[in-house]
């Protein structure tokens, strides 16, 4: 499975070229979205892609390096994680995932449970609906290959106590599904509109081996095979064309990165933004983010502690000779509203891109730090042939390829029309504890 | 040399237990550097220390992959670099190292020239002072090596015209080495101190096979080859038990990061500085810096855009309700004031740890976002293995290690003693550029 799910996403470059972002044309607006939600929902084809329990996934890999059951119980005890404490969530999850699948089959509808390993597109054309069961990262997973609008994805944090699932449904429907389904049939429910990110993907060596980092605990082999892939194929890098930019048969619900693979090691690109001059990059990547991942890494580049919050109002202060007091509070007021101002809707089309950690030199520069792009952001990059990859926190390479807010992803919560239960609740919360 | 330079460096772990930073005991003072500076400087045998040229790197990996030098040509137009322009600069160091070389030998100074992949401690033991021939990279290798506070380290930039070389002698005596050369010897010049950072490690599954991710440019087959390794050791490490914490045989200068080596992954650990409570940290990682550093990565982790500083400014006025004129000189002022904060003295023996983009919510906090350590910060990490490595911009596998400011480098400046001409420049004019 854990080779599997590598072979089961997206397959990106390692050469150098440029890549556009632009938005895609206008999609039915919110009207349509809850005119559309008068009208119940009743899919006959449901599929329910499930993720990988790190219970499952350290016993592949134990498996994979020829271990048995009692070995995988001392190594994990090693490294201080509890064989115990993993089958109890695993179980936990596949409790909720049968939970899910018996509701939806009492109703008649047809079910496929996939692991998110062999999810495909051929899944996508199979089902009517599809169900994430796991957390967020399942859901970027799920929602990045489906391309029509018209195709639901709904979300169950199937680890209800331990994970955020900011954009599964509300956690008690996850014990309480069949109540979910009903307002599904009966439509009381609203489509959430979320905007998406297309991409498309150019230039040379093309890396034909698509590699999933969307699990936090991908492995080592995993690695190893990728770079593997990557190093046998460029000694047939030359008979390769730079190809012509192509549409990612997925969609990014979250955020687009751009940069090295290496956390360690500076990316130099350009980028121009809206069609403008070209501007040379030495930072550590390039984020590009929908209104849905503004909530989430592209937050966390960009806002501020109290504690900067507080020395740049001091310094202000002094440097313009009045007398404000700087209570807590007022130092708090000031962060939550700074940090509210990186947030925009998910059915907002445009994009927002920052620099991350920009250097500033004689050679580089950023004139802006961040910004939107209503129309296109476009970033090349040549030079040195780096190994980069593109997840749902997307790291993606050096190559031709276009980026915009592309066709939006249909959500539905349980809930009133004004219920904002879908809504990530975690970002407020940072915003208020940040310090 | 693409492999030897894996092989060069230092070797790290890939298991989670717990990092302990603490100070290392006070060393002599400035005053102390200062009347050794009376005295001149004359060694007897010299290491020459010089840096893989990008020409280098690239024949050695298409050598490695079986192609000619008329491949190379193709392939390094393909990806939009030039042959002949990369031939150029490597000429150009040559040269600047043969200048080097020479102007030693003419003093009577005995002198080894050893590539960056091939500098080992026995060179360090052999020589009475040594010499970085290539930009701040290479230095930050060089200087890693030398444990002693009693052997000299110079910096040569061999690319003046191309790369900032802030840990070089001024670029005038790349040509000039002579000149250098003369106020060495006459005790013309004044030592300039700067701490460093000693790191312990230890726990299970400490990885053989050191990896040296210095260089930009580190090769597929290096990543490849250290996975590998890495995967391979896997299946011993039940064999394996926790080892208690040992002092690398490495001195950081400018900084140590601990976090995840995949920039799209974010890191889980726990720190405690100060032997104050654990914190569990989830974030892009911690980074811990000399002064050194702490004009380098740290500072572009910590600084703000003028951007940001109108942005506070402006809400902070408003929530005061009070009418500040807020022009592009003072917000400029305002911006200068806050970057310039976060740069301290290289002679500083404190450290400054930053949480990179922390993530706060329910199960993680983070009550400062960075800080000053003149005791004591300890990181521990547990769960699952993820692969992380070590470098001069460092990613460290979760473990058990201390890291402290350590023996202090010697450093000489051509110039007078109050001179700071070997002080980075770059920063005050990013403070400045920033925006």
């Amino acid at each position: 499975m854990a080779l599997r799910s590598i072979l089961g996403t997206m397959c990106l470059g390692n050469r150098a070229a440029c890549c556009r972002f632009h938005l895609h044309p206008p999609h039915a607006p919110v009207r349509h979205a809850s005119c559309q939600s008068r009208s119940g929902f009743k899919p006959e084809r449901v599929a329910v892609v499930t993720k990988t329990t790190r219970y499952e996934f350290e016993q592949q890999r134990y498996r994979y390096a020829g271990l048995s059951e009692e070995d995988l119980k001392q190594l994990l005890a090693l490294k201080g994680s509890s064989y115990s404490g993993l089958l109890e969530r695993h179980n936990i999850h596949t409790s909720n995932v049968e939970h899910v699948v018996r509701s939806l089959e009492r109703e008649g509808i047809e079910v496929q449970v996939v692991k998110r390993g062999a999810y495909s597109e051929e899944v996508v054309r199979w089902a009517d609906a599809i169900i994430s069961a796991g957390g967020d990262g399942t859901m970027l997973l799920v929602a990045s290959k489906v391309l029509s609008k018209d195709k639901p994805v709904v979300g169950v944090n199937t680890d209800p106590e331990r994970s955020e699932g900011h954009l599964c449904l509300p956690v008690r429907y996850t014990r309480a599904f069949p109540e979910a389904l009903d307002k599904l049939c009966r439509g009381e429910f609203r489509w959430l509109w979320r905007q998406r990110i297309r991409l498309h993907l150019g230039g040379t060596g093309i890396n034909p081996t698509p590699v999933d980092l969307h699990e936090q605990q991908l492995s080592l082999e995993q690695h190893s095979q990728a770079h593997r892939s990557d190093s046998q194929q460029r000694s047939g890098a030359l008979h390769q064309s730079v190809s012509t930019p192509s549409l990612l048969p997925v969609r990014g619900l979250n955020e687009i990165f751009i940069g090295e693979s290496l956390s360690s090691r500076a990316s130099y690109y350009e980028i121009s933004v809206e069609d403008g001059p070209w501007e040379k990059q030495k930072s550590s990547g390039l984020s590009i983010c929908t209104g849905t991942g503004s909530k989430a890494w592209s937050y966390n580049i960009n806002k501020l502690s109290e504690q900067a919050v507080e020395e740049v109002l001091k310094i202000g202060r002094s440097q313009a000779g009045v007398d404000v007091p700087l209570s807590p509070e007022f130092i708090e007021r000031v962060t939550d509203q700074y940090n509210e101002s990186l947030v925009f809707s998910p059915d907002d089309r445009r994009l927002l891109f920052s620099i991350r950690e920009p250097i500033v030199n004689r050679v580089f520069s950023s004139s802006r730090q961040r910004g939107f792009a209503s129309k296109s952001v476009r970033a090349t990059r040549s030079g040195s042939v780096r190994r980069t990859v593109l997840t749902g926190r997307s790291v993606l390479s050096g190559c031709v390829c276009a980026l915009g807010a592309g066709t939006p992803a249909w959500w539905w919560t349980g809930g009133p029309p004004l219920s904002s239960t879908t809504e990530p609740s975690l970002q407020s919360a940072r915003v208020r504890r940040t310090s």
